[in-house]
């Protein structure tokens, strides 16, 4: 499909415009004539990722091999970001600084989970984020299993006494990632739900939609600022074997073990870089991507893709032969993947951003994330204040040739991260990628550098550069008859 | 594929001419005129099989979920091959025992690993089969990586010592298999040869084609009698990984741990049951399969499906109304997986049986053997004998409407099990199944239930049926002018 899209795009226009920008470390590039219209810049550097002359794929590469797993609070996030901050300085981008914050970090230990009755069988199980420990013998109980989280809910209190409560749900695979939202809820609040009703301990079909035996684990809510019980996600093959099993009208039996344990004075670091605009420099147009990953994988997809599409997107810009007329700003949020469901909950980079900038945020005029892996981009969503009108039609001329159509509706969100700015009255926008193939893989230890397709990754960087260009390169207030977003439920 | 196929033979042939046997349970089935030749006979049986009326699925269902791994000398083998003596007899079977012989059985105990420097991340392991532990603090040191096999080969003597050995090279997907074949020598033999040159533990890229963070265990070589250094299969992104890592320049340095065991006294069994011939009840058609399994999965593919599909065709050829003039012998091997490569190694299932039944070989007439997973049978292999004769044809008009084609040569071997009875004279044939698939999730936690094609199940079923019942209610002499088969490598 890409294939077919570029030779598409290669008629209409010349490749390569802006020159081939193939490694980290090359800067320069031939500039088309100056003055061009804000729509041809925006072409020629949609034309110019198309064609593969991004960093993107580079920059996860290096990312996810050199650092590996990046959660919150560890040294391997630090050391990322200090890397990232060489890295932008090293590309020519401006006001380059890491902004760090104070965290509680959370450190999976061993881990183990086996059926003990009535046969033994290990378990593919994953602690839940910030889960407690077990005790250091493990813990053991026959499982209580619940086709949904409603079904837990209508259990009576105490009902869940000395047991291990277990929600079945299956993930809904869908291609706008709806099937998560519905999903995650059990795992959210599933916690709290079964400790309430007497449960030891909590299990969650993992939300995800492979048939693999690798688990998905995944942020849960604080009750009076803790996770109630050990709580883990299991695979689901594991999961069909539990309802199989209780289907032969066997009783069931778990014994689940975890060391996981805390670092209460650990820290966290949102890096920041700019291309400064020529113009309006103090009207930001801010990128958001987070720089932490879950521990099990390497966080290609979550988050290593959108930190290299939104970086190697800014890079485009620039080097674009003139700078836009507003800044872009460049954020890889730390510690996104602990966030708390509710705001202001536990400590987290976008938080630490928003708090950090608040004076400023009067003048953010536009605000995207991209988090959802690199599958490609399918849909641009808009500002109510610009949904109709000229820009919304430029944006379209350069964005549909990519396969990109429009959303009916502004964005309540544009992602964890960017939304304590969001909330504070900055407009947002979408890029929504393709969600279908994203929830194998999400918040597992498959999620690793060989999943990334790289055509559908330049893709992304290709709408990113001609939206934001398009953005920084005008005087469109964003702002105007925008409506009061929502905040985000829990990514 | 198969609902083109299947539509193709109901056109030619009444569906169901046998009935419904849809579940273990049942036996009844109304019966098609009696005296029918063979080969509408055989055509009958693959109808009902490929019409979906085997007990196969239910078979490796109930197996799998119930008693979960059965690592040869395991309480959980033991368990399975009481109940499949227990099945078999329910089913009609005759002559149904359990063969005790003892085995020393391996058990994998907790393992991890880590790359250690020049960042620490974890490492997808499993150790291979019989690998000694590691001290107790586990053991470190820095990777010698060898492109392939023959690079370590190739390595002086002395220029491992303290070095972790790790062979890189990634298996071929076929669809016959042949790249595991290659790929496995390095898992075969590379632990004697990193030891031979001082390296004190070996690591090899994961013998399968999958990109997930699932290595894949499996027997290696004895030296002297045992495995001579820990050794681990690491996961194909994770052997990624360490290949980035060194091509950044880096050394990297590895820290393993196991702690493996031994248990000397273990005994593991082979299951027999019959379908007896009317006329010639002492020439034999022997159909193998192995009920152990390795530890990680379930062993739904390797080998729960191979059982499936040899006790569901002789399920079908007890039900006819009449029986084969020949019997039909399925045997269930236990303790397949640590077979060591070099007969007459370490006892295991397919020995004891040659062995225990040497006397009987010689009116053994034919023997197959179904330990490729559950995808479907594409070609089939005939003895030498038979190769150009009526049999053969009258095989083919049965078999390509099931898109089965014929090998050009006699199979050299039919696999681990039956091995030693082919290597003492047993002619072989071979129903070859599509590999493609199969080396993504084979010896992996991923061998479960849920990888079952219900369809290519059922497929199998028909071709084994109508191939089986054309050989046992037969005449035909197939050891005549046999050659000698070669020994198997390695499953």
């Amino acid at each position: 499909m890409q294939h077919a899209l570029h030779a598409l795009i290669a008629r209409a226009r010349p490749l390569c415009a802006l020159g081939c920008l193939v490694s980290l470390g090359v800067t320069a590039a031939p500039a088309p004539a100056a003055g061009e219209s804000p729509e041809i810049v925006a072409t020629q550097l949609r034309d110019a990722a198309l064609a593969g002359h991004t960093i993107a794929y580079a920059w996860v590469s290096e990312l996810t091999t050199r650092f590996g797993p990046r959660p919150a609070g560890s040294l391997n996030e630090h050391q990322a970001a200090e890397w990232a901050a060489t890295r932008f300085r090293e590309l020519g981008f401006e006001n380059v600084r890491v902004e760090s914050f104070p965290v509680t970090a959370w450190v999976r230990g061993t881990e183990s989970g086996e059926i003990s009755s009535p046969s033994v069988q290990p378990l593919v199980i994953a602690a839940l984020g910030e889960s407690p420990p077990t005790p250091v013998a493990g813990l053991e109980g026959e499982v209580a299993l619940f086709p949904s989280f409603d079904a837990l809910k209508a259990a009576p209190p105490g009902s869940l006494g000395g047991k291990i409560a277990f929600v079945a749900r299956r993930m809904v695979r869908t291609q706008d990632g709806a099937g998560y939202g519905e999903a995650v809820l059990a795992r959210a609040d599933g916690p709290g739900e079964a400790a309430q009703r007497g449960a030891i301990a909590f299990l969650v079909r993992s939300v995800g939609t492979d048939s693999h035996r690798l688990a998905h684990t995944g942020a849960t809510r604080y009750v009076g600022g803790r996770i109630p019980v050990p709580s883990f996600a299991v695979s689901n093959p594991d999961a069909d074997q539990i309802e199989r099993l209780a289907a032969l009208g066997k009783a069931v039996r778990v014994r689940l073990f975890s060391s996981a344990s805390y670092v209460h004075d650990a820290h966290s670091q949102n890096v920041v870089a700019e291309v400064r605009g020529r113009e309006r420099a103090d009207e930001i147009v801010l990128l958001g991507a987070h720089l932490d990953s879950w521990d099990q994988g390497t966080g290609a997809l979550d988050d290593g893709t959108g930190m290299a599409i939104i970086v190697a997107a800014a890079k485009l810009i620039r080097d674009a032969p003139h700078r836009p007329r507003r800044t872009v700003r460049v954020v890889l949020f730390g510690s996104e993947e602990v966030t708390q469901p509710v705001a202001p909950g536990g400590a987290f980079g976008g938080h630490a951003y928003a708090n950090g900038h608040r004076a400023e945020l009067a003048t953010h005029v536009l605000a995207g994330e991209s988090d959802t892996g690199a599958d490609r981009v399918y849909r641009v969503g808009l500002p109510q204040a610009v949904i109709q009108g000229e820009f919304a039609r430029t944006a379209l001329r350069v964005l549909v040739p990519l396969g990109v159509l429009p959303a009916e509706h502004a964005p309540d969100e544009a992602g964890t991260d960017v939304g304590p700015s969001v909330e504070a009255g900055v407009p947002a926008f979408t890029l929504s990628q393709d969600a279908s193939r994203y929830f194998e893989i999400h918040h597992t230890p498959d999620d690793t550098l060989d999943k990334v397709d790289r055509p559908q990754l330049d893709q992304n960087v290709a709408a990113w550069a001609a939206l934001v260009w398009l953005a920084a390169d005008s005087d469109v207030d964003f702002r105007a008859r925008a409506g009061t977003p929502k905040p985000e439920v829990l990514r």
